[in-house]
């Protein structure tokens, strides 16, 4: 029921900042195809290939003309046009707009010589099957998107540390670029400790439970972008937590230890890690709720995070400092706050200021607001992980809240 | 440039309805294992199979004790208790609680029988190494997880329809279920048509461009749990595009055509779509820009979605339409209102009250505000894709908006 470990209780951005210093800048890459890429981070800046469009193109339904044959043209004055012909899609527009003519032409279509705009189709009208009347003028690349207008050779189109979305996807095939370079997923090690902890497929006899969060962290990981290998649940014996937690940091790129509830398995787990390598523990408690007794170490440039043994402080902890850091080791800027719905709260909740609490919490729709309930009772309760459908954030400096206050609420 | 098909522009949520209606109401299921479990949905409601915990647990450290032997505790007159040992962790604790004596447990501990509390170790006072004073008294049941207290066996866990997180994947993993039911996913066939399209990876001639939308909507209906076959890219010619829509219609569950970006291919995919089965297309346009012209069909039990060509609104009516209705196929409930940021206008923006306008903008922090500007241009450049984070909503009834009003942005 002793530590020896210096305990030091930092907020998650400070314990973030202190890790970031031993962790390598450059992620390592690999080249992959776009089906695989979604989600996936870029490596290296990627800029466009080629000119895009490469020929100058309609951006509307109408009439390719010459822009100075509409000049003056009105409803009581049109200008007259010889139809000659039609802008055929997908081919090379060969045949130029002669003075005083116009070529049907359709969005995409490229444009032919000498034309110079489009008149949409709605300010024309038809006189016979060979000639029509302009019924506005057009200035000169009115209508008309330019050879290189969208994207010019050499234009930057994605930074590096980007992840990838669906339609980045989609601009990367547009413009002929199906590989690219991603950062290597960083392989975690998720392992869970506590003599009373048994794996999910396992009987647990009288006294032990099976393990929640190998589960969870496992999944949380892979969402992060993350490889998972896992490496079980250890018993309450240093010798054999350390030789698990050496194997793990041998084979990955990042450690999870799930410590189990009580706190001698707790103060263990610390000391294991501290003796991993340089330069060990660098936070020892953080500023959250759930959460605090949280290790936060670097081993031989490797991040080792001990994690509450509860699943919905492991599950808090993770998305404060375990996501940020794979994020790191993906080369990926800092996510910026996670999409938030705010909610007034159905009853009023007790918090401490210099510390943020996390508040699990069933949304529902009462007329046109959100409302959140707090789901309270034992926080070490597992029905609460499924009951819960956000996480209400109370922010470091504030104090309780009361009933019918707006809060912040995270998807969980 | 006409079209014979009756012109009826619907609300999205309107499309979806009448789209509901001809749909199956229960979908496939196949077991799967908790591992690919993640961001699947339940086929059937999945309760507990046992009690949880299966024992009474402590849910502190402290000391195990009879909550009688602590009435009247306090600071100038402690309870004085013998220490009868330790509860072992993850073991039977078989040895009883005598009265008069306590056993130390740590938190997760089994409570030993004859015991009916926990002391919170900070409440107690070591006295010798086999006595303590107890500072404050505990009732019966205090500190203590009685057996079932979390779940009981058949208390309903997860309902049917719900997409799996991480934590629901760990409260099964501790309740020893290791494989579930799961809707099997949609099968998406995904095509493309215009003459001026190519493939990704074929060089375009002049005239042509290579496909945006097959890639970005492939990756969509991924993200929204579905599988992709993708039927390349059918020339302006009905005969093939019907033959391609029809081959698509055998393997797939749904159907998505990004139509060329010209009326006249618009028109044909249309007419395509209406002969494919009964009853047809069940919207023509829908009130929303970019996007107005989506058609939305049902092919005897099949949706079939005729998307612009333009990829903005081809991304939009995906949001709006197809997601929802592969969630649909899924058994999955609506999903709700996607979380948004809320941010300010650098810019005015025009609007019409009557349609949902979706704007894509360029997020930013400034001092503690996010702001949000506009990408204007041609909607129909690739590179909007690429440089926008965000999509302004405007809703249906409301008119432009002014520089620096609040406004709803979704991801995007």
């Amino acid at each position: 029921m002793t530590t020896d470990i210096f305990f030091q209780i930092v907020t998650p951005d400070e314990a973030l900042a202190r890790l970031s210093e031993h962790l390598p800048d450059i992620p390592r890459s690999q080249p992959i195809g776009l089906d695989p890429a979604l989600g996936r981070v870029t490596a290296a800046p990627i800029s466009s290939p080629e000119d895009s469009p490469a020929f100058a193109r309609s951006a509307m339904d109408g009439y390719a003309v010459r822009a100075a044959d509409t000049f003056g043209a009105s409803e009581s004055l049109p200008a007259f046009l010889t139809v000659d012909g039609e802008v055929p899609m997908g081919a090379t527009a060969e045949r130029p707009v002669q003075p005083g003519t116009a070529q049907l032409i359709h969005t995409g279509g490229m444009l032919p010589p000498q034309a110079d705009a489009v008149v949409m189709v709605e300010y024309t009208q038809p006189v016979d099957e060979a000639s029509l009347e302009v019924l506005r003028p057009v200035a000169p690349g009115q209508h008309v998107i330019q050879a290189g207008e969208d994207l010019a050779a050499g234009d930057p189109l994605l930074p590096a540390g980007h992840r990838l979305r669906a339609q980045d996807l989609g601009v990367l095939a547009a413009l002929g670029i199906t590989e690219i370079h991603a950062a290597v997923p960083p392989v975690i090690g998720v392992l869970s400790s506590g003599d009373e902890i048994v794996p999910a497929d396992a009987a647990p006899a009288p006294g032990q439970v099976r393990d929640v969060n190998a589960t969870t962290l496992s999944a949380l990981a892979r969402q992060a972008g993350a490889e998972v290998r896992e490496y079980g649940v250890a018993p309450d014996d240093r010798t054999e937590l350390e030789r698990l937690t050496r194997a793990a940091l041998e084979a990955c790129d990042l450690i999870v230890i799930s410590a189990g509830s009580s706190v001698s398995t707790r103060d263990m787990t610390a000391e294991v890690i501290g003796s991993l390598g340089q330069p060990g523990v660098l936070a020892h408690g953080i500023a959250v709720k759930p959460g605090k007794p949280t290790i936060v170490a670097v081993a031989d440039g490797k991040p080792v995070f001990g994690l509450p043994g509860n699943p919905v402080s492991a599950m808090v902890v993770f998305g404060l400092v375990v996501a940020p850091t794979i994020r790191r080791l993906l080369g990926a800027g800092p996510a910026g706050d996670p999409p938030r719905r705010k909610a007034r709260l159905t009853r009023s909740l007790a918090s401490q200021t210099g510390r943020i609490d996390f508040v699990p919490a069933v949304l529902e729709q009462r007329d046109d607001e959100s409302w959140a309930t707090p789901v309270l009772g034992p926080s070490n309760l597992i029905a609460t992980l499924v009951r819960a459908s956000g996480l209400i954030r109370i922010p470091l400096d504030a104090g309780g809240l009361a009933e019918g206050a707006w809060v912040d609420v995270e998807p969980f």
